[in-house]
């Protein structure tokens, strides 16, 4: 929606770090699309990953409803962000507009989002090799973050983008820098889950990188430590991650 | 999504009742309409209520992006179910596709919905009488059960209708009957949600009457009794819920 009712709010940092958070750290979204024969919306729930640009990412099946809907037209939203305890409509969620770009098996992109969708979805490995199943990259064009009652906000689909770093010391090393940082410093994952995402003691262990920030995962709970910028090499990946790794005082 | 792969199940009176407890026990539903700008689908969070005659309901500020869009195009999509531990693919969730139809304020059915709306949604009471909120009534006509892996069932809009009884007897009378059933029989809420709903004991209370079942509320829980066929009187009433208020053995 782009027009602009006098109940939205000017977008801050604030703002774009929630939204940001919302969606990098959303297990599964409703996903709506517009059913091709009869043109109503349709919206049903999917499990969700991330790419290492910022994109939403889907596994679907072509026997599913909403995978013949985004074939036939690529624009969908998806709602992320779901309630605690308490009124629904208190807890923040964030409406994005995407655009649906299916992702060709056995290409380097598809095998790059395997791993990453394995990681967060340990689960998908029963099924993600099924011949019907398959990706789709959902790249944000705008949102709508609703962070409580009165607290409206629009964002471009930029805000959601992560730019590659062009030297090669970062982007398209994101899997194997993960790796290095798993076996290095596992440790660091329960410190950064507490310290910096205000999470419980748990099993928690790093589940996806890019130069944005660092997911983390624990059996259900999956968080995002954004970096607050983009970094660009594994010096600074290990300098932001030493810095983070205690309380904040 | 009309056409039926094969991954589709005949549906059942077990898939049936399934489908109508997922819509009528819902306390939020996501709602996809179709923006008016820009035709992309969107998806937001909001309240769901039900009318007596089985329609859902939500209650919408003008202000708003979804209330824009359904005033220009009343074809909507919501998504009902709520997943609870482990893999969220695994809990069951309905799709409904449904018209949407504005309510007038200041008319008999925005009365009952105001009242039936505050029952289940006490907070409400905030903000139901701002000028710029408006109850739509949302009228299934169609829906997609997924109950968890391969358990995929398609319904239609008919079978969440619930009929009005002809003689006057209950139709028109729910609020009068439930009001009576809440002086005189409170106790039976709790009953009724422990033996026949699963719940574990609480400040349960009855919040809705329609022919087809009660609704029970005790702080965020919402509960749906169907009691499987439609009634058309006090004393259908009083024998189904008598009948219903200790556990199955």
């Amino acid at each position: 929606m782009t027009d602009k009712p006098s109940v939205i709010r000017e977008t801050d940092d604030e703002a774009r770090g929630l939204a940001r958070r919302l969606l990098r750290s959303a297990r599964y979204v409703a996903l709506a699309v517009i059913d091709p024969q009869t043109h109503f919306p349709s919206v049903s729930r999917v499990l969700l990953g991330t790419d290492t640009d910022g994109a939403a990412v889907i596994l679907v099946s072509a026997l599913s409803a909403h995978t013949r809907a985004l074939e036939a037209d690529q624009r969908v939203s998806l709602l992320a962000g779901e309630p605690g305890k308490g009124d629904p409509l208190a807890h923040p969620r964030l409406t994005v507009q995407c655009l649906a770009e299916p992702v060709e098996r056995g290409s380097p992109a598809h095998d790059r989002l395997r791993s990453r969708f394995i990681a967060r979805h340990p689960k998908a490995k029963l099924y993600i090799d099924f011949p019907d199943f398959r990706f789709f990259r959902l790249l944000p064009q705008s949102a709508s973050l609703n962070g409580g009652f009165g607290r409206a906000y629009l964002l471009p689909g930029e805000d959601f983008r992560i730019m590659p770093e062009p030297t090669g010391n970062f982007s398209g090393r994101e899997l194997e820098l993960l790796q290095d940082l798993v076996s290095t410093k596992p440790e660091l994952a329960q410190q950064i889950a507490i310290g910096r995402c205000g999470q419980k003691p748990g099993k928690w262990a790093f589940c996806g990188l890019d130069r944005a920030g660092i997911d983390l995962i624990a059996g259900d709970l999956l968080v995002r430590y954004d970096f607050g910028h983009h970094i660009g090499s594994q010096a600074e990946l290990y300098s932001v991650l030493a810095n983070t790794a205690y309380p904040i005082p």
